[in-house]
């Protein structure tokens, strides 16, 4: 995405652009945005597309990097779902590069589809097999997409580059995380502050040597946490300090991710309560 | 600059650039990089540039905003000089945007020159009036270039956003920093296990309900500071956890910058020592 972020419009820009994109996607029946965020008839059908156009807000104007976050849910709606009952999930990363993060169902394409590609030329035939749609698969059964179950045995993480002629490049499938780290991301960091076991954890991982990389935005602190291969990202709260982010449109998504890449620690549904939301 | 980072040899890239462009630019006498520290003769005359050709690479990989840093220095070498007698100093971040800051003498020209634009084109004559050298005057006497005292008197602080044509636009001038601020970037963090006053300068930043603020790159960190106009970057030391700052490549340039922005915390030269290396 060629972004000229020349004023603070910018995520209602990207909100009208995404939306109409969406709207030109077959498998897309309802969507919905931080933006707008009751959930819109759309004319496809097949799924419901939750994004949050621009994550990161706070950090723009210092020109770190930012994202785009996709929840992608089955039939009409995701009100009565859990986060695990998403078909896919996918963020945009845009740093020095434009980067496409996505958990998709196995039998689902292997690349981003209209819905995300700014080219109108002709794909790569080898590097995107029938890629028509975001979250469908067009030659395949649809139904793939809707899989729940043991979603880490049905879907995969896969990460695409956008090159400067528009089109996407496949970079990495099967992204993994290991199940131990020496990097944090500190969210929330003041909550601490009334938080005796937050402010525990951080002297603990300080006296480990463990490294701090914290930007601000839930976008780039996860993607270096699947960049990398390790990491954790934890955002405690306080009365003080209540928690900012929102499930729909961040944490349900970005969890989504994190829990479909292999060997990931967050495997046993037990221990997945604390993710993003402790 | 249009990047594709496609692999880790982008910081060797970006060097063999950069001198390319200094060679060809009449105000440079001579260069060195964080890649060949050796100061090299260039064909000009006027100004010694040192520069990090990319900071950041730890966290490039992570497609955070990284920076490319320049010192500019009288005469044919930094030796024996103090960093505030550079003659100015600047770093690009590439985030979404690429940006480029730089302290400029107030007599020197009003935009980034030849050796940091992209563009063949002919310049923006409003904009960019007589813009012919990165760091010197060509219309104006060049000494100004030089001249030492009062930093915060004879320069000043520009911000430039590169456009999709290739140009620089200039954003903001004066840019200024807060005396007083809530936001922070705490490097070396893990030096606070030995260091008993940074763990309790962090949890004093942390009762103060103070915003963490920490990407891991000193280019996007202390952007950050210049760009919300407050903040404080911070990075003290141990034995365990010694510093990895260098003072040529980074320390000296981003202070220049810092301490030319008017109203500016560390204008007290008795202030200074600890801007960045406590």
């Amino acid at each position: 995405m060629h972004m000229l972020i020349s004023h603070w419009q910018v995520d209602v820009q990207i909100d009208q652009l995404i939306f109409e994109r969406l709207g030109s996607c077959s498998a897309v029946q309802a969507a919905g945005s931080e933006e707008q965020p009751e959930i819109k008839p759309m004319p496809g059908s097949g799924f419901t597309v939750v994004f949050d156009p621009l994550d990161g807000s706070s950090i723009m104007g210092a020109n770190f990097a930012v994202g785009t976050i996709f929840g992608i849910w089955p039939g009409g709606s995701p009100v009565g779902l859990a986060g695990r009952q998403q078909a896919a999930a996918a963020y945009a990363v845009y740093g020095p590069q434009t980067i496409l993060v996505w958990a998709k169902p196995k039998a689902a394409v292997d690349a981003p589809g209209e819905a995300f590609s700014e080219a109108n030329g002709s794909a790569d035939a080898e590097q995107q097999p029938g890629a028509k749609e975001a979250g469908g698969a067009p030659d395949g059964p649809s139904s793939a997409c809707c899989s729940v179950g043991n979603i880490r045995d049905s879907h995969e993480v896969q990460e695409f580059l956008l090159l400067p002629d528009g089109t996407w490049r496949l970079q990495r499938s099967g992204v993994a995380i290991l199940p131990v780290s020496s990097t944090y991301a500190a969210a929330n960091l003041r909550a601490a502050a009334a938080n005796a076991e937050y402010m525990a954890l951080i002297q603990r991982w300080i006296q480990a040597a463990y490294t701090l990389r914290y930007t601000g935005g839930m976008v780039p602190d996860v993607h270096h946490i699947l960049a990398k291969g390790s990491g954790v990202f934890c955002n405690p709260c306080s009365e003080a300090a209540p928690a900012k982010l929102r499930l729909l449109f961040e944490c349900a998504p970005l969890a989504f991710v994190v829990e479909v890449s292999p060997t990931s620690p967050l495997q046993k549904p037990a221990q997945r309560a604390g993710i993003t939301c402790a």
